[in-house]
């Protein structure tokens, strides 16, 4: 099976770890076995301009996915929303007000209804791929987030050597290591069954920690700086 | 303390992952240090013909519990039905309409007491030994679990003799490792304090594979094939 | 950020692994990068009378954290209690009975809060630090958590001494090893980035063993005896 998934996550910290905005979505291949990345992408999104609703995220998580998906031809495309493994083509008024969802939850989903049905409904009629909202039962959503993590310490890199230091926070339970000329990344989590993930990027003169967010247990925060 | 407990676990897979029915109960007899099973024991379903209400499994789950527990003579029966570590020889209509569990949870245990409670009851009058519906809090039960798991990557090895090739899930985040001449299977959960299970088995000229279940976070597949 | 968080854990258990009682209040200086105390502070409950209400503990909690607050002047100070991250000196009736937790929750704080609001709100008066009931989001309380653990099995050696042999249950998902002179304690939960703790101790002549407790799924017992 070939899945796209695509996840936002990592964010821009104060020093005191107060979350300033979301900063990357990453869209990813998955294949049999099912472990990390054959292919991602990213859009990087603008943390000290972050629409915190969640509706930015999930917007811009469909987009990248289709866009990787029309390259990429997978089986199905996953998107992290849990209403419970439902086609994205068919979310229409009454669908929505049939989920068992909060009525909070209806008005997010009928408002993102409007851009991602048809999205999701051109694109099965063109490629008969289907988008689910499958939320964190997905695999290849979970591995989406690490790279979200991953492609976070790489903006954190090149925010680094323009200001000269940075926080950000990963996504839960994940852990980043700055190598040479790469950045790796993998679930903290050994019930998920060793999911890790893989970037190339650009590491010369930085320094980096990785520890605890104190204030949010189980998530840990990336500290980059220029040497 | 000496506990027997029994669980029901591993499920017969399609090519998609999706489940066509549970394969294997397994009942265990555990004593100190509650790692693993002093002996186990083991009661096949045929998945192609499995009653998915999850009926089937408590009863055949109390039946070989009893069964091993005959033979062994534990201080207890653990079961794996989480309605509040209750003695299920004192389960009749006015206990189970108490229980603060949802109405059809209450139906199905109704229906399960008229088989369940008396076998418990003459059980427990032969020989003191309580039957507990103790459900997720039990460590035997949980090894009872991996054991299902173990017994259905056995099942697997004879049907791919058979047939070639099968796919099965295991229960949730464990692993099974099949080597010269056994099966060993293992937690993947390090909060759990490295629960494991082993048994015999012929594994000659048999391939295997594990890797994440992409539709079932924490969940392993095992597929096997005759070499 | 230096903070001082408090928790309580570790119950001295029957041979038949009940809980009699909770046996130490743990309080602890955490500073980046938040894996383990820098300091430490015990204060230890009588197990064979406590108040399993849970308002000793957290009075207990609340009185330890400030007394060693008032010693090494953290920025703010955790208490394990999941209210919201709400300031304690602000907690009047008015403020518990908008929260949104149980009316039993809300009888419990107003009992508590007629003592720990004035406590909170002279030392914050004194020295401009918070009390805040953030609750298992922190990191600094889970490490407190882990020294609790840490302490009782200090305590279970000093019973042990005195008694011949002692049972314990730790809290949730660590463990501990009793070495030469000191005694280490480490989060199972590797989730969590690594959390640790270790103190000195007199382990002379003691013997033990830490295994799972079979009637609750993710805690361990620890068993201490004079040899």
């Amino acid at each position: 099976m070939r899945i796209v998934a695509a996840d936002t996550g990592g964010a821009l910290l104060t020093e005191d770890y107060e979350p300033v905005g979301l900063i990357a979505t990453a869209a990813v291949l998955v294949e049999k076995p099912y472990r990390t990345a054959t292919l991602s992408a990213v859009r990087y999104a603008d943390p000290f301009n972050y629409d915190m609703s969640g509706r930015q995220a999930v917007r811009d998580e469909a987009y990248l996915a289709v866009e990787l998906a029309r390259r990429v031809k997978p089986d199905v495309i996953h998107l992290d929303s849990t209403i419970g493994g439902i086609e994205v083509r068919k979310l229409d008024e009454a669908t929505i007000n049939a989920l068992t969802i909060t009525d909070r939850g209806k008005e997010v989903w009928k408002d993102l209804a409007k851009d991602l049905q048809p999205l999701a409904k051109k694109f099965w009629e063109e490629t008969g791929i289907e988008v689910v909202a499958i939320g964190k039962s997905s695999v290849p959503v979970r591995i989406a987030e690490i790279y979200s993590g991953i492609y976070t310490a790489k903006w954190a890199i090149e925010h680094a050597r323009e200001n000269g230091r940075v926080i950000v926070g990963l996504p839960r339970y994940m852990k980043v290591e700055i190598r040479q000329g790469k950045i790796y990344g993998e679930s903290l989590d050994p019930r998920e069954g060793a999911l890790f993930g893989e970037i190339e990027a650009d590491t010369e003169g930085i320094g980096w920690e990785l520890y605890p967010n104190p204030l949010v247990r189980r998530y840990m925060v990336l500290e980059v700086w220029r040497e």
